[in-house]
């Protein structure tokens, strides 16, 4: 296949570069930043550019991996091509391409990307979305080339389940930048949660989360809820997020009854 | 060495099983339900009982592994003994220890214990605190018999490292939760973001938390976080830790700029 990409970030390094080892043929790379596409350009073997009138109008499909807040923008300044035509937003709907372009849809590899480490693509779920048979036809054979973990998916469903995205990535990830400061304030070393954090997600590959609340909350455990309260109150900003999301887990546990 | 066990549940558990894996000679089982005692007793190889009367007296060491808000009431239910007492817990100090008792500590397992799944010991870090350094041999030789990551570690830090295996297991558990509820009520399984949440925490084993950060409220996308908001006003909840997360972590953003 042969592929331009739009946009020289996380998503498309990673994509681009698990394209190319399938055997897709990466012919240009576009981004604002020449610098940035000529690196990327770089790495994907492929040719650089930030100008829209150099855009290749031959490709056969066009993924535009750029911030959600720029691919209207990045729709607006392509010139008509024949390929079809893909962003790989979570939360963007799909008919936000402009009139007049019949094939296209959504390529939304639901994984977190980033530049300090490589994805191994074959088990990261794929979620497309399309205009028309073929285009979904063609957009599920380049999916299937990188993972095995292939699936449609309507925009209304992409937006919650990149909504779960955030809860479950980006959420947790700063509950661990809230427990290395705490624990960093204190002498201590974020190594030593570790293994807890590990267990903590090990613990979820095979059962369900609602199955495997533990803490202080869970258990109604006042005392150490209001020794812990009153431990943070140095961080009124870490306190409100304690106190929120023990009074959540315990009605939680208070449903499930 | 010879041990008694007070508690049942899931540390007395795992915990027990460790130590009697590792050669120690699990006494007995007190619980204050005798047949919870029983239950893992038997799987010690061990003798129940449920009564403070009939404890052994002559044990070398008395760990005391039960909710928080009961260690009191066991301590002061225990009979005079020989040997050294020490519990398990996080947030409670090491002085709660009654007057008159000289040998005691703190024998406190860094992890988080389900009775769904089994414990791999030998990476749990085991943060040790005693009365006087005689005990703190003795719970040493211990520790290390289960575990290769043997701490020591002061009440004060213990409480604060208690906190944030809170924030970073606890309440990430909740977040999966809440995503959970989310692809569910939609129709979609929790399977599709099982690989996300795997990679977000494979991330944090050779990662800092603070410098894999992702997602739109530490990219600023304020497209995103409003049609999030909107999606999520049929769950007032989740919608407060919504904004609280996002807020926390574009301001965490600012701060390292």
């Amino acid at each position: 296949m042969d592929i331009v990409i739009l946009g020289s970030g996380n998503v498309a390094s990673h994509l681009g570069k698990s394209l190319r080892n399938a055997g897709h043929d990466i012919r240009q790379v576009w981004s604002r930043n020449i610098h940035h596409a000529e690196a990327l350009a770089h790495i994907l073997q492929s040719q650089a550019t930030h100008q829209f009138d150099r855009l290749l109008i031959d490709a056969d499909l066009y993924i535009i991996a750029v911030v959600d807040d720029a691919i209207q923008e990045v729709l607006k300044g392509m010139p008509k091509v024949a390929g079809c035509i893909v962003h790989t937003s979570g939360s963007t709907a799909m008919d936000v391409m402009p009139s007049g372009i019949s094939n296209y849809g959504v390529f939304y590899p639901l994984q977190t990307f980033s530049k300090e480490k490589n994805i191994d693509f074959s088990t990261v779920p794929i979620l497309l979305e399309a205009s028309n048979e073929s285009t979904y036809g063609l957009l599920k054979g380049v999916a299937f080339s990188i993972s095995g973990n292939v699936q449609a998916c309507t925009t209304a469903q992409r937006k919650i389940i990149h909504i779960a995205a955030v809860f479950s990535c980006n959420f947790s990830n700063h509950l661990y930048v809230i427990a290395q400061h705490l624990l960093e304030e204190n002498g201590l070393e974020f190594d030593l949660i570790r293994p807890l954090i590990h267990e903590t997600n090990e613990k979820i590959r095979y059962h369900f989360p609602m199955d495997v609340q533990t803490g202080p909350a869970v258990r109604g455990d006042q005392d150490t809820l209001r020794q812990h309260g009153e431990q943070l109150t140095a961080h009124p900003d870490w306190l409100a997020i304690y106190e929120l999301m023990s009074d959540a887990i315990w009605k939680e546990a208070k449903k499930g009854e």
